[in-house]
């Protein structure tokens, strides 16, 4: 019976938000099985065989709903300032291990962490976890979605210095490369040294590259701020032929809040310069 | 056959992204069906009459996954720095007729539009959209959902003078307001002459009340930007007890990327005084 002095509503089912497979690869280099969630847009029923850029994305539990709904709001045809894009979410197994590039005991503080069960153990795995998404996820996503070369990595603090350490030891994995908040202190600032190292001065780099920081240097009187500026003076420096580069601070921003407003300035950045072929 | 050389891969499945209902109430007040899309939080199943603060928002099909993601990301945990909420996003049937408070034929270049045919003529149903939320909607969230007193009204465009005419003619129905690019131009700024008769010199205004705009004006050489600066110097000469507002102005957004930063901003706003329980 309904009451008629209530209006009548009815639940008509689950909001399905927006497309996106879960696939588990059972990963021979990594010898473990991967969780990846794969978003990708809505088919273009009037060209079935249209092609996307791919970006991958570090940490996909914290961060794979916003770059998922970031793609798709801002690739709409009423905003339109990106092309549509597959997101592919690599989720953590072992998170220290597969983003830091060496095997370091040294922490946040400086002071080496000897216990037994430091978290800082199994790190130094980056160079494997890279070849996995080379030679196992890469070909995976080619052969089972429409995919464009244009291939775009992203991460966030141990996250930002395996997508640098990524642009610095294997470049032409990615066209473009985001590093928010990366932990640029890991390991006596390994990663910058590598920078310095890798970076001939005005050698070719045809890549585009956004990095950032927020309140962490600020908040705990670390060296966090100071090592971004010491990156992006390197940079100066180096000169690069064809690296296209952009550092954003915001300091109002909390080592967690950031992502959401960097996310977004990053994708700006790469495709600052797109045309939507609807507009040309 | 799996070939040996290759990764072993598997779909498990469609990716969950976040929990909502889609309700359709068959609506009395409006005479027609309307489609709701609720998001709401996890259960917490450590205590499951755990109640929620809930944002009402318009133009659900734009930004309704947009609000979702920012109210579950920056509740989070680990970022923490807004309290999980229900997100009650109303989808559209005839956007001009409810979203503009008065029946007006004049377009955005200051021109009646006469044509039978014009999108201005249904115009004028904000009122009765209201008394559909108050009356309806609010009742059935509230009967079916977990919900604390505290209430947002949100949008953009029409919404936006849609969340400011509501401030101003039913203030009690929300505790907080947020007008992103709001239409002030409608019907000869209809809603700033409205809230210059309405708003009393010093009196009681306990709200909260975020607004923005874009490039608009920039773009267009309209009165847009001129007229959000004198909403704003309205609210200041009026000097409301209580009225905690804040006006951000993005020049280097467009009238659709501006709610991605602008939501954001308003949901910081709101709660640049909440201290999380588990902080406290």
């Amino acid at each position: 019976m309904i009451c008629t002095f209530q209006s009548k509503a009815q639940k008509t089912g689950l909001y399905k938000h927006i497309l996106s497979d879960v696939v588990t690869i059972s990963s021979r280099v990594l010898n473990e099985n991967r969780k990846i969630y794969i978003h990708y847009p809505t088919p273009d029923t009037a060209n079935l065989n249209k092609k996307y850029p791919v970006l991958y994305l570090m940490d996909a539990e914290s961060h794979f709903d916003m770059l998922s709904q970031y793609t798709d709001y801002l690739s709409r045809w009423d905003v339109n300032v990106i092309p549509q894009m597959i997101v592919v979410g690599i989720t953590n197994t072992k998170r220290t291990r597969d983003l830091t590039p060496t095997k370091s005991i040294i922490n946040y503080f400086g002071q080496p962490d000897t216990s037994a069960i430091s978290w800082m153990k199994p790190s130094g795995g980056n160079e494997a976890f890279l070849q996995f998404i080379r030679e196992e996820l890469m070909p995976y996503i080619e052969t089972n979605y429409k995919t464009q070369p244009f291939k775009i990595f992203a991460g966030h603090s141990f996250g930002g210095i395996a997508s640098i350490n990524c642009m610095l030891t294997h470049p032409d994995m990615f066209d473009a490369y985001i590093a928010i908040s990366p932990s640029l202190w890991w390991d006596g600032e390994y990663v910058l040294k590598l920078a310095d190292k890798k970076l001939k001065k005005a050698s070719v780099l045809k890549k585009t590259l956004f990095y950032s920081d927020a309140s962490e240097g600020v908040k705990d009187s670390s060296s966090y701020h100071t090592n971004l500026l010491k990156f992006d003076t390197l940079l100066m420096n180096k000169a690069l032929n064809g690296l296209d580069y952009k550092y954003k601070y915001y300091p109002t921003e909390t080592h967690m809040t950031e992502p959401i407003v960097a996310y977004y300035d990053a994708l700006r950045f790469i495709y600052k310069d797109w045309i939507s072929p609807t507009k040309k």
